[in-house]
């Protein structure tokens, strides 16, 4: 009877297995059962949880420890009122279980923790400790990671707290569930069975959230309707938020400039308007009775045909003003995008935001933060770091990354994010003096500024693995651990990733962070070498179309930013040229004003060269360029060779997932390279280096490809 | 060591168990451990399988029931070569397995099969035996789902086949994943990652179809684009044909009728032209070339905007033959929809699809089945049988369903279709004399039909719940049954959804069912009572609008169908009328024709009567009217109650989605009552009788009502 009742739940453990843990739901919270050498191990070190208090930031980080313990060691850890051998011990700054304790929390804000192996009353037990609930939260999370990963000393000493305040993701979400450059299916919002049914996704949402530090989500597209601010979408928005709160997430709206006149019937949106800012006033009060914690607007103004001040010939900052007085008094914020760029003006796209932001600063309210985004340009593949970081000693800037991959291959490419962010937050703005990077420009450390950010463009939606591929899910996590710590490494996070999200065997992680961190160098390589950009099919900006010209706006075209023709390929940004290099301090700015100077990577997005070109490697620039493309190529072709190696490791739906995707993603590196060395060597007339095969088709075929629904446009 | 282990054991089945249980993924096909005292005797009579042979449908069945029986009992029947006793054979007809069984076989066609307790070289087994091995299949399900409704005699014989060869899903699904007229997320047709990924929610749509003997699906939208015919769509829907395949199931697309000229570059597309003709049978070997067995085209033309073979002056039998021919060598078949009506044409709707195919009779060819809507309107919660059925004695008619509820509330009403399936095929259409029902017109038994079909219209996307809620599954799985079987009972087939569903417990499925039994008529009396049709908002059809009086097209205005005026209300389709009556068959036209002996439910679709016109009950018109509204609400409230009272049967998930779907439904029920009931009044000028409560608010509220971003529009 025993033995039959074991094989019974043998069998059902069995099966139920694969289903539960196959499809990519769980993330990187998984909390499989751990192979049975640890897992006695790891339940004695979890024996009981003692978190006095009620909250529900409190509640939510004993669930989670509840949860995840029981998943990895098959029991539950029991709720006690007293440390016991084995406890862990939740308790914020001023409790008695922290008497003697002697903890390092000074500095670490309401979010920072600290975790330590201590005793208590003479047991052995591990402390989380922090001067408020959501640092028990976050100090709970890093717990369990470490649980994941295996990898718990036997004397736990960590403390960390986020050098950000505002961890951001921005949904472009729209009202009708479509996203903007969404790639993993409708937005998780399901506005219309709002507020009724808040089905349990919104709180695996929050969840994953939280267990990377982040605490802000803006919940519509930047491109936004004026619905979103009219009563029963604020009623949504409210019950979206009392699942959030638990969580420490704060929600934000993408405010449209215009509603005022669309939704309040006013015939201006002039933010000197008295009606206006009367009206924003009350729209303000309205939301706030509705969600007393909203965190504030994030605004696209005039950009892409959105409307804004300077409809009304006022400044970006009177703009930003009007909607920061509104909700000042509530305690909520401004996100301001510096993400402009006019059909009207002719100057090199590249110049637009430093040109109109730049005047501006000391403008904005001081509850305003201007956000700007990586580069200049548009969240290519490789751009150098906007020109801004570093420029608004008086305007807090919050750096907005791009999660979804909109210009990377989107769902199909494996590209992982984290050595762009990464590339990003350590470039030297050098607006001080060497070393004042762009993180330490957003942390406040360059310029001290009242208010911190960083935003991401989020990769979520309804697909059953939330962001299109399970390694799509790879940069939503880098995103959060980022903004938490914009000092981390890109390959401290992959491992972190995979040991989490497939397993911490060392034969799995360490090949699969190896091709994480090289996938993302794969795709500039077969799409944009060499500091090309921009060069992706119209609209959806999915494959390659450097030939496209005649676009109604100039700075639609890639023609424009590639600037090839028989005698060379590249923008030149130097002062001979739209003199671009002039917005970076003047270090910088030399640095980039010489082609011998900038580094290859970065080359053609500063400078027109010809063909013949001498580059560092001693080949001529055609050539080089070539071969580039070609090592995309076969880089992509070595990441599915890795992958098909590690199958011993990984369950087969998602196995067989990530191949089907490489697959594509083969083919595509193929087509990027063969479309674009067809198009350029009808301009260069240079034969091929050796290495590199023969486009398969003629510049015709690759022309004439369109791919009618594609996604997210 | 032991006991912790299976305390490890039990811990995690009991946190695995709900997860993978409770989001409605696994339909009716959730295989849950049986409750200890059956599981037992359960698997004592699956023991083992005996399938001998190769098949891929053979497989699905084999693997379908190692599945289900593995879930019930805990333990999945081995495979062995030869029966043991326990033990469930499958044999096809001829097999020696079979040698003295003395089977009922024959008749059974394919895709029938008989189930018997049987004796076989001396041990007690299971038999399922067919003529082919979809029979097999069907067989395999319909033993597991006596199984899952604990209903499995000690002497098992049953024998069953399909009344009806073609038993098909229409999917609205359009090629950028939405769905027109859905609520269910977008499309499970990941047009984007296809052929490449073919992920296991394709496979778990055959099962289900399977698992209810649907054996063919139309994937894209009716209102088609002509891209699905291109090469790359064709390799798509050839991957998913694949995965159909091994469960029985055909697939077939919507062909646009003018996609000789958009993709074929031709001039015309006149169905009489040699070009056009040559054109189709390209496509058509194309298509064949990379899904042999492509079931054939779904065909709407010349109705509501689209191409057809009108536009060149022909009629719609050309239009149907020209497709028919060009499949035809290839064992295909073209459905071809009736649903037509014109803008040009001044005469009453609901005569128009009659007036348009009743003169083609016989003219279409032999691989050509008209499709016909249950009514002659449009999916109304309440319509009278459409004329057609019974009218076509030469033409093969297939009954098209909408299961996705368009017009009955879509995602948020409870409304179980099955007595509105039931109620169409039960009309009498008094063809040649009395039981000529539309259920025997569909067999062709009427008149004898060389193709029979049934349609319905898909509520399928990638919800979780696959179709927006747990009980619109039940409009899938009944539609599927009823295809199967048209002269099933809706009431048999809720109890078998119901038990297999939830739990096969009675104190949970006698309550359920009776509130599915009336849920469809709640919804009736609450937007639609006594006959209205067509009242609903315009563009997304959710909630009322019987005011609207405006739209361009007069039969797009609810005030067309309702005709309502301070004198009375009711669309007069007798002589005196529009004389639709005169399409049915004399004594049913007869019936129609005097307001005495039409039943009340269809009263005002066939009579304009007087506000004080006297009713059956004694009551007047306005009285009834008031009250049927009235009782439409309470039905809500009542289902509201008994959900409640049905928490202990339900886990948590399912049941709070459901009841959060009811309190919407109770509302939106209460504004179709106060709606309605305040524009009726505006013109009848009478007082609500009583029992009924005033409008909440003045009439200009209620015409002020709009729901942006509604889905499925």
């Amino acid at each position: 009877m025993l033995r039959s009742m074991i094989a019974g739940l043998l069998a059902v453990l069995m099966l139920a297995e694969p289903a539960a843990a196959d499809d990519g739901y769980d993330l990187w919270l998984r909390y499989t059962l751990a192979p049975a050498p640890q897992r006695a191990a790891l339940h004695a070190r979890a024996t009981s949880i003692v978190a006095p208090g009620r909250s529900p930031l409190l509640a939510s980080a004993v669930g989670e420890l509840r949860r995840g313990f029981a998943g990895m060691t098959g029991v539950a850890p029991v709720m006690a009122d007293r440390p016991a051998a084995g406890a862990i011990v939740l308790a914020v700054a001023g409790s008695r279980l922290l008497d003697g304790q002697a903890l390092p929390l000074e500095g670490l804000g309401r979010e920072g923790y600290v975790i330590r192996s201590a005793t208590i009353a003479g047991v052995p037990v591990t402390l989380i400790a922090a001067n408020g609930e959501a640092g028990l939260l976050y100090g709970s999370f890093a717990l369990l990671r470490r649980a994941q990963m295996a990898d718990w000393p036997a004397r736990l000493d960590e403390r960390s707290a986020p050098k950000v305040q505002l961890r951001v993701l921005n949904h472009w979400d729209n009202l009708d569930r479509t996203v903007e450059r969404g790639y993993a299916g409708q937005s998780i919002w399901d506005w219309w069975s709002l507020p009724d049914w808040k089905g349990p996704r919104y709180t695996d949402y929050a969840r994953a959230n939280a267990s990377l530090g982040i605490n802000g989500a803006v919940l519509n597209n930047v491109n936004a309707r004026p619905e979103s601010l009219t009563a029963p979408f604020i009623a949504k928005a409210a019950a979206l938020a009392d699942v959030m709160r638990p969580w420490g997430i704060k929600i934000y709206l993408s405010a449209r400039f215009s509603a005022p006149i669309e939704i309040g019937k006013l015939n201006t949106a002039d933010p000197l308007d008295p009606a206006v800012q009367a009206w924003w006033r009350a729209k303000a009060d309205e939301i706030y009775k509705a969600i007393p914690d909203f965190g504030g607007f994030l605004v696209k103004a005039n950009s892409e045909g959105q409307p804004g001040p300077q409809d009304y010939h006022r400044t970006h900052a009177d703009g930003a003003n009007v909607l920061a007085q509104a909700v000042r008094r509530h305690g909520g914020i401004v996100m301001y995008r510096a993400f402009v760029y006019s059909e009207a003006n002719p100057d090199d796209r590249a110049k637009q935001a430093y040109a109109d932001f730049k005047p501006l600063d000391g403008r904005f309210d001081d509850n305003v933060i201007v956000q700007v985004k990586n580069g200049a340009i548009d969240f290519q593949p490789r751009e150098p770091f906007h020109p801004l970081f570093g420029a608004m000693p008086r305007t807090p800037l919050m750096l907005e990354f791009q999660i979804t991959k909109e210009y990377l291959g989107q769902n199909f490419s494996l590209a992982y994010l984290g050595p762009l962010f990464e590339e990003v937050l350590r470039a030297d703005t050098m607006a001080h003096g060497r070393g004042d990077t762009v993180s330490r420009v957003v942390q406040g450390k360059v310029d001290p500024y009242r208010i911190t950010g960083i935003a991401g463009v989020a990769n979520i939606g309804v697909d059953r693995d939330w962001s299109g591929s399970t390694f799509n899910q790879a940069n939503w996590y880098a995103f959060g651990r980022f903004a938490w710590d914009p000092d981390a490494s890109s390959a401290a996070i992959a491992r972190e990733w995979a040991a989490m999200t497939f397993t911490p065997d060392p034969r799995f992680v360490t090949p699969a962070v190896a091709m994480m961190q090289r996938s993302r160098e794969a795709v500039v390589d077969y799409m944009t070498p060499l500091g090309l950009h921009h060069q992706m099919a119209t609209g959806y900006h999915y494959g390659p179309a450097p030939w496209v010209h005649a676009l109604a706006r100039p700075e639609w075209n890639p023609v424009y930013y590639a600037r090839a023709d028989a005698s060379g390929i590249g923008f030149n940004r130097t002062a001979s040229g739209s003199n671009a290099v002039a917005q970076y301090a003047p270090p910088v700015a030399a640095f980039y004003a010489d082609p011998k100077t900038t580094p290859d990577e970065e080359l053609l997005w500063f400078h027109h060269l010809p063909w013949d070109y001498r580059m560092r490697s001693g080949r001529i620039l055609w050539d080089e360029l070539a071969l580039r493309y070609q090592h995309g190529v076969a880089e992509v072709a070595a990441m599915r060779r890795q992958w098909a190696a590690l199958r011993p490791y990984v369950d087969e739906e998602r196995f067989a997932k990530t191949a089907a995707f490489l697959t594509r993603e083969q083919h595509d590196a193929e087509w990027w390279r063969d479309a674009s060395l067809a198009y350029w060597s009808s301009l260069s007339r240079r034969p091929l280096p050796a290495g590199v095969p023969a486009p398969a088709h003629p510049l015709e075929h690759y022309q004439s490809i369109t791919l009618p629904f594609a996604p997210g446009n």
